[in-house]
C-alpha cells in the first residue's frame, strides 16, 4: 500500500456495470517526503473527501475481495483514510 | 486505471484467435499534466476513437472478465471514454 | 522479495476488518547499497521493532497465504527479520 | 502488450520441463518511438524471427493460457509478429 | 524472465515454514548490456553458485509451480543457469 492524496475526479461513459456504481477517485501516489510522484484512478470505498491523505491498494484481487465480488474490472482501491503518519518518530499527517 | 489517449493502431499476424476478434490500439498513458509518459497496446471494448481520452486498465484477470471469458491472453483494455476530469477543482478534459 | 527497513507507523480508520487486525509498519524498501529506493505500507507477521532490517514480499497471493486465508485485501508482508546479509563476501547487515 | 524486436537467443540448463520445450528469444521492448527502454527474455509461440518486431505479452495468467497448460513457470511470451504498426496516421512498421 | 547475477545470501529469521526450507541468494537483474539495474532476493531452485549468470523468474504463481506447491509466500525464482546468452550474434555469456 501506498500514502496519496485525493486530488480529483473522473466522469466515464463505461459499459461496464461496475465501473458506474462507483465513484471514480484521482489520486497523487505519495514518496516518502510527501510529494506526488505519480497518480493511479481509484475505486473510493471509504467516502474519501477531496484532499485527504488515503492508503492506497493498488492489485486486483484485493479490490475485488473489499467489494464482495468474485469477479470485476478493477484494481486500485482507497481502503483508508490516513489518521495518523509517523516517520522516524515524527509525525506527517494528522 | 490510468487516462490515456488513443494515438495509433497495430495490426499483427497471431494464431491466437482471441486477439484476432478485437481492434488493437496503441494507446499513450498520460501523467497527471496529461502529457505521456508511456504506453500500451489495448484491447478496445467501448468503440474509441483516434485522439479521445480514455480510461485503461491494465490487469488481466479485470481484462478476462470485461470480455466475459475465463481465460485468455490479454492484460491491458479501454475501459471508457473519458467524459470529464477535474483535477484541483479544474477541469482538464470535457 | 527485498530488503528494507522498517521506519514508520500509519493509523487509518478502515471499514475492513482484516486491515483493523495487524499493524502497518511503513518500510524503505532499500537498493542494492542499502539506500532507500522507495517505500511501501506492509502488513507486520514477524514483530519487526522500528529501525529493523526486514525482507518485504511484495505479492498479493503470497500475503494471503502468509496469513492463513484465502481471500483479503492485502499485498506487502514484512516476512522476516534478517539477520545477515553478504553482497560479494561482504557482510552488510549483521 | 508492448511492441518489441528479437534482438538474441538464450540457452540455459533446467531443471523445469516446460522451459525445456520452448525456444527463448531475447527482446528488446521499445518505446513509442522505436527506442529500447528495456528487455525481457520470452517464450515464443509465433516462430519469429532474428530482428523482426513483435507483440509482446508480460502477464503469467496469459502466458500459461497461451500455451494450454494450467501451470507452469512462465510469464513473457511473444504472441504476434507486427504487421503494422501507425501512431497518429504514420506507418512506423510494414 | 530476465538476466541476473548470484551476488550475495540472506540469512533471515522467519515463522514461514517454506522459506526455511530454501536458500535465498541476492542476485543482481542486468540490463541489456549486462550491467546491474536493480536486484531481488530469489529461491534457487537450481544451485546456483556465487557469481554464476541465471535466469530469474519473478511471478508467484510461476515460482509456487516450479516448487510443486498450491500456496506458499514466494515471488522471484532462480531458474536456470544461462550457459550461452547472443545478442546481435554476439556471444555475451558462456
Amino acid at each position: 500500500m501506498k500514502v496519496g492524496q485525493v486530488v480529483g475526479t473522473v466522469v466515464s461513459t463505461f459499459n461496464i456495470p461496475l465501473l458506474e456504481e462507483h465513484r471514480l477517485l484521482l489520486c497523487d501516489i505519495h514518496d516518502i517526503d510527501g510529494e506526488p510522484e505519480g497518480y493511479t484512478i481509484c475505486i473510493d470505498v471509504v467516502d474519501a473527501g477531496m484532499g485527504e491523505a488515503v492508503l492506497i491498494l493498488d492489485e486486483g484481487n484485493s479490490a475485488r475481495q473489499i467489494l464482495g465480488i468474485d469477479t470485476g474490472a478493477i484494481r486500485a482501491v482507497i481502503v483508508g483514510v490516513v489518521d495518523e503518519l509517523a516517520i522516524d518518530g515524527e509525525l506527517k499527517v494528522v
